[in-house]
């Protein structure tokens, strides 16, 4: 296996994009990452893409084909994959790029994550978004996304007596770094007082506990380390790669408190790294509600189980923390365009790694991770970066 | 990169299965692929699958995560990936489980390839399949898929001759071969009057130059051929993977009657094994109408350019012939339930050179080759297997 590098990153703005298509603002992210890495396109050997439900939201799938055409990469007849694991879709579709990288089989691969949200109309990206839970046992019975999130909110207020408040500071502190972030769907300072207020959605979750519908697209350039040098003098490697699953349903689980997939997908990403925990400098999240981030720095190793909200209430994850988590702005603010969101977190924390995220620029950072999940838990990804 | 072979495959019968649900039907190929391989579950590192369109078929998306946790898998939390490249689905699946293990990455890998196709209504599964073609440039027009191949078949016709009574023998042999395949949607052997006389869906093509609307999965067992013998004794192993794209909409092609997908595709295989195109023995490939095999046969290099149709009259691609292609009854008689089929056409193959198949075994066959195309040949994957 050969060692895999980030040699180039691009990224849309997320937001309610009326104005962009699917395909332009792939290739729009695609080729941004292209001039980046400096390299030609003629010079990618495969692309893949990490889309969720085009087939529901825009009416298309083959996608895999339909970006490689809209870019011009048909012209060589590269292979093209859509990966699709919910919202971990961009992650996983980097995992395989980064497989096929590492195995010797493609040089420069281009990884792309899309998603158009905002061209279906009323509860229908709601019901879109259901789709990544289990239809026959829980859609089925009505219960969305936030239902399932709120449902494992009150059981991790209930077990490690995490308060209402420590849910909104996650909030708060990611529309604070979206400030920092020109690319962010929010730019607006929200107080605890104001996710409190906010309109309920699935008790304990207001709206401003809930990421948003968002179109936008991300894309990463990869190719073998050896090769790095004669694109970039700041190289960021990738030293880690897990990706793990769990029941698709909630109530297949032993403790929703737990993702379990996180558990195994990181410390197999550790493990590769030779890393621990305590060694991450910067990491990106899935905070598609605010508990999700809290059962994140858990589950990651950040903190002990329990202990996440008190994290948060104490700034460990702030920007000058000890761990600053999701400094984008996160899925929470700076928007959740769910194919997009696993490879716009790695791109986010290229930029870190390299010292160009500008005033969200955390100092010093060697060591980044992002994490990505798709549904409740049921798919997720972590990849660990390192600059070099 | 290490070599890898397929020790297990499993089949579910193909066909209007109102009586079994996608998740029933992905489990029960699954099961059968494991107990063939002689596996127990817990020794499987991870899942790939493919599927075209849940989320439009059944309203679920996720379904790496939802076929791991029907088929217990979960509890292990193995990595599970879904691949869509629309009818090209399940070869593609198959091809990054075989690049996963190659390198290293899993040992034990299951394949599965699936879709639940006939719970939807009227012509809602035309629409969900014309989400494979483009669909601002071809769908919206109300160009469907029979009539993008008809186009293609009127310039075949053209350019080179090919008759309607060649189109029709197409099908009249893969009804005769699928009366041999006990898994196989149609037993009902047809003649070239029948198919002329059959009802019209886009001129040229009449119903029975069209494969149906099925429901059906497969599943594939992969491990590292140095493992392979201590399952079973009659031991194939991929000898070729290719991969290759096309511009999605018919008309960004310099010449429609050649899928320079399935040329590149196909040489990267050949040449990654070693063979040439007469060196096969036996072949399935995507008559997803009876055009679609005629292109085959001569853009994988069996025949000359323009001879397809010459080919098929002479017997050339009979059982008996020099090339038997599609001896499992191929999509148009076997059924194509179209994440299915890319899997389902590797399992027939390993059956052919284990000598398993039954009545419609190919006498000595060493070589086989396995071709899948997505919409009307923007994704193709080629695969060759060979007994070790």
């Amino acid at each position: 296996m050969r060692e895999v590098a980030i040699i180039g990153v691009g990224l849309t703005k997320f937001g309610e994009l009326w104005d962009k298509s699917f395909r332009q603002l792939i290739t729009e992210a695609g080729t941004k990452a292209i001039l980046d890495a400096g390299i030609r396109g003629s010079e990618i050997d495969a692309l893949y893409v990490g889309s969720m439900s085009p087939g529901r939201f825009i009416g298309q799938e083959h996608v895999g084909a339909l970006v490689a055409d809209s870019s011009g990469l048909t012209v060589m007849h590269i292979p093209a994959t859509r990966i699709e694991s919910a919202c971990a879709s961009g992650g996983m579709a980097l995992r395989h790029a980064y497989i096929a990288v590492a195995a010797g089989i493609h040089d420069i691969v281009i990884v792309g994550g899309v998603e158009k949200m905002t061209d279906v109309v009323g509860s229908e990206a709601t019901n879109i978004l259901a789709m990544a839970a289990d239809q026959e046992w829980e859609a089925f019975f009505g219960v969305t996304f936030p239902a399932l999130y709120a449902m494992i909110a009150r059981r991790h207020m209930y077990e490690y007596g995490t308060t209402r408040e420590q849910l909104a500071m996650v909030a708060v502190k990611n529309h604070e770094n979206a400030l920092l972030n020109p690319n962010a769907q929010f730019h607006r300072k929200i107080t605890v007082e104001d996710v409190i207020n906010s309109p309920p959605v699935a008790t304990p979750l207001n709206l401003l506990d809930c990421s948003p519908i968002s179109d936008g697209a991300a894309a990463l350039v990869l190719c073998p380390l050896e090769k790095a040098k004669e694109y970039t003098d700041k190289i960021v490697k990738i030293a880690g790669s897990g990706q793990a699953t769990d029941s698709l349903a909630l109530h297949g689980r032993e403790d929703i408190c737990t993702f379990m997939s996180t558990v195994r997908a990181s410390r197999e990403a550790y493990k590769q790294a030779g890393i621990q925990p305590k060694d991450v400098d910067v990491a990106e999240v899935h905070d598609c509600f605010t508990i999700a981030e809290i059962l994140a720095i858990e589950d990651l190793g950040f903190v002990k189980k329990g202990e996440g909200g008190k994290a948060v209430e104490e700034g460990l994850t702030a920007r000058d923390g000890e761990i600053p988590v999701n400094p984008s702005g996160g899925l929470k603010a700076k928007g959740h365009p769910v194919g997009a969101t696993g490879v716009a977190q790695v791109a986010e924390i290229v930029l870190q790694l390299r010292g160009e995220a500008e005033k969200r620029q955390i100092p010093d950072a060697r060591i980044g991770l992002a994490h990505n999940i798709g549904g409740s838990g049921a798919s997720c990804t972590v990849h660990i970066l390192e600059a070099v």
